[in-house]
């Protein structure tokens, strides 16, 4: 701070989430004194080119040296928007260090160092404030570790990645197959030059991750989550799925249960009345049930520069009661267990299974023998002749432990005479 | 405090919610000390009649005297969950004037004496935490006040009544009408004995009254809130209005626009499509729209025993956190400005009305002269015919001012010759 109680916040990177950040704290500035009881300023932004012009933002505040701004002894708030593990793990870590609140975006460093960082914190009594960094403008960490506190939280379930949701969105209302949603959502900007991580589900494990080491107290990193993506998904099942009264959405969900935490993201059948399917387009959604609450909802924006750089000026308010009240790292880590993860293979689930098989007495009796004999039943069954001896097959099981299921399957593939091919294998919601 | 550190509470009130928050309590006190640092115990429990046995409740608790919880040195938080203005009002002021911090779920008295209690809990420096008297166990109050603190909050609409919105949605899906709907609520105990409060919408505009001081940051009081009930909805009007693709449910919405805020609950019709149409039985949802963030939407269960007890909970862990970092009044009211309230009349609504009228040439002509005499054009109209020489007219407005709209309706009444009766009216949203 200056001599004259002034909070000096530094912001570093300028990207879409940065520049959004800066942009709304100016609009912000004058309500801060009446919201804090302290005025701020934005006193550096670390930027790589401090020589690229940038519209209204004087070129006194730019600095491409992270310790101009780590060694100013003024500033109070890091506000870390660069994204990415590497240099942002370095600053945070030396910005906590040197006595510095951290206000950070960054999913991918909270969902693998976060317990590092938040134990880091902790110990040096600053805060490390990091809502943005799951389902953006959303409020869902504060909610959490806050106003559920006293519950026990026994699942958290979403849609929390804008570029799934929307590619699914467009194959469910107007038919297209992936490759041609993903072009659109790309298009439109909803979907990076490389999308990889938003359509094999990693983004949505790290929010996942995140998201269940609040809810269980328990920290769970994103290696420890089961990711499969949505590339696989075709308009074929997308119909079929319609017919069975159901939606395809990239649902992220972390159970407690006895045997421990379940963490997967995985396209999943729900059905068409279920809250999270009308989750349309961009929007995010988090579902969470505790002991006393039952289930409560978030809804909103889950990216986008102004709805994350909301959520990131509500962290730099919250710091700043917390300076003013001497009570940095108030609220800390939240992981006082530790719970074993449950690996998928032994989690009990249901399936959607789509095969070519052949059109003959038989076939659907042998391919129930097999379900039966890992003690699976069949929900729904649907079978439609192809073409001349062939058939597809569509079953929705009840619920099997995984592991078994594999087995199963194992069966089927080795059942070359009968089926021909297992087009779409997916999971089905309760 | 004990001199061991164990914060002492006191709860004011034994009835449902206190019940819940007592068994809720005690199924987490052991994870108290690893959430806040502190652990906790309930130290006196006020109730009407100390000699009604309790189970599982310890009758040393019991005291029917609010002195001896007052003039105990180590009660450090009071949880008001006895309901009413006084003596609740009474003892909150003497509680915060004894330096002890206070949690309640009360609505009717923070909606008429807010502003007061939480200027008085910033006076001495101590939490006046009320999370619990906004849509039950739903989130709302923490994440308008911290975590959309960086917005500048330009409405808040929501379903906030649970027996209306069963009621509403009973005559919705079973054609009821309002008086089965209500003995059916009454049966299953989600109405109580007199259900005015809820029913004339005085229990939602109560809660409007304090979600829109946050989102405004100026004082509404109950008084401020336009409210209007649903007793006068018919299973008739539900039925056209399912014909023109929307549903009736009671809304309420505060709006800030450049000539003040607008405060109101009434029926109003939404389209099928809107995501508050989909919100049934007793559920809650609250809707906020910020600059920044765009539209969020918090959903749960708005009333009940343990989900209103969760936000007790909650707000208790809040204060124990407070406590420990020696920071009880960090977040005070938050209402810096003075926003004037825009009367009813002033406001622009569009109407949907029903009305017995004249089967014959010119009836409908004049009604449309009527309204064009006024400003408004009719967007939607249906007219069929009912018995001999007359006809049902149900019409949809395009948006016009209140006043100049009842100007019309004055006209209509006056029209005898054409017009029996206006059957309905009911604001529709934008």
């Amino acid at each position: 701070m200056t001599e004259t109680n002034q909070v000096r916040i530094a912001i570093l990177g300028l990207g879409t989430v940065g520049g959004g950040v800066y942009q709304l704290f100016q609009s912000q500035k004058d309500s801060l004194e009446a919201k804090t009881g302290l005025s701020a300023e934005i006193a550096a932004i670390l930027v790589r080119d401090v020589k690229k012009p940038r519209e209204g933002i004087a070129p006194s505040l730019l600095t491409d040296n992270f310790d101009d701004i780590l060694h100013d002894e003024t500033i109070d708030i890091i506000v870390e928007v660069m994204g990415g593990i590497e240099p942002a793990r370095t600053y945070i870590t030396e910005a906590l260090h040197a006595g510095k609140n951290v206000v950070t975006a960054n999913k991918d460093l909270m969902a693998t160092h976060g317990g590092e960082l938040l134990d880091l914190a902790q110990e040096v009594g600053r805060d490390l404030l990091f809502e943005a960094s799951v389902a953006g403008g959303i409020p869902i960490i504060r909610p959490m570790k806050q106003c559920l506190a006293g519950n026990r939280i026994t699942e958290v379930m979403g849609i929390v990645n804008g570029t799934t949701n929307y590619i699914l969105t467009k194959m469910d209302d107007e038919g297209m197959e992936f490759s041609d949603a993903l072009a659109k959502a790309t298009e439109l900007g909803y979907a990076e030059a490389d999308p990889t991580a938003d359509i094999e589900g990693y983004d949505a494990g790290r929010k996942l991750a995140i998201l269940a080491s609040i809810a269980f107290h328990s920290r769970v990193t994103f290696r420890d989550v089961y990711t499969e993506g949505i590339s696989h998904i075709t308009a074929a099942d997308i119909r079929y799925v319609k017919d069975m009264g159901c939606v395809i959405k990239l649902v992220a969900i972390a159970r407690e249960t006895e045997k421990g935490i379940e963490a997967s993201v995985q396209p999943m059948l729900l059905p068409a009345d279920h809250p999270l399917a009308s989750v349309k387009d961009v929007f995010n959604a988090v579902f969470v049930r505790g002991d006393a609450v039952g289930e409560t909802m978030f809804y909103g924006r889950g990216a986008g520069r102004f709805p994350t750089a909301s959520a990131c000026m509500g962290d730099i308010i919250d710091v700043m009661r917390n300076i003013r009240f001497y009570c940095t790292g108030r609220i800390g880590c939240g992981c006082y267990r530790h719970v074993p993860i449950e690996p998928m293979k032994e989690t009990v689930q249901r399936y959607f299974l789509r095969m070519q098989v052949a059109d003959r007495p038989g076939v659907l009796a042998a391919i129930a023998s097999v379900l039966g004999g890992v003690g699976v039943s069949i929900k729904q069954v649907v079978q439609k002749p192809t073409k001349a001896g062939q058939a597809e097959l569509v079953l929705i099981t009840d619920q099997v432990k995984e592991k078994d299921f594999l087995d199963a399957l194992e069966r089927f593939k080795s059942m070359t005479d009968m089926i021909q091919d297992i087009s779409s294998l997916i999971r089905v919601h309760e």
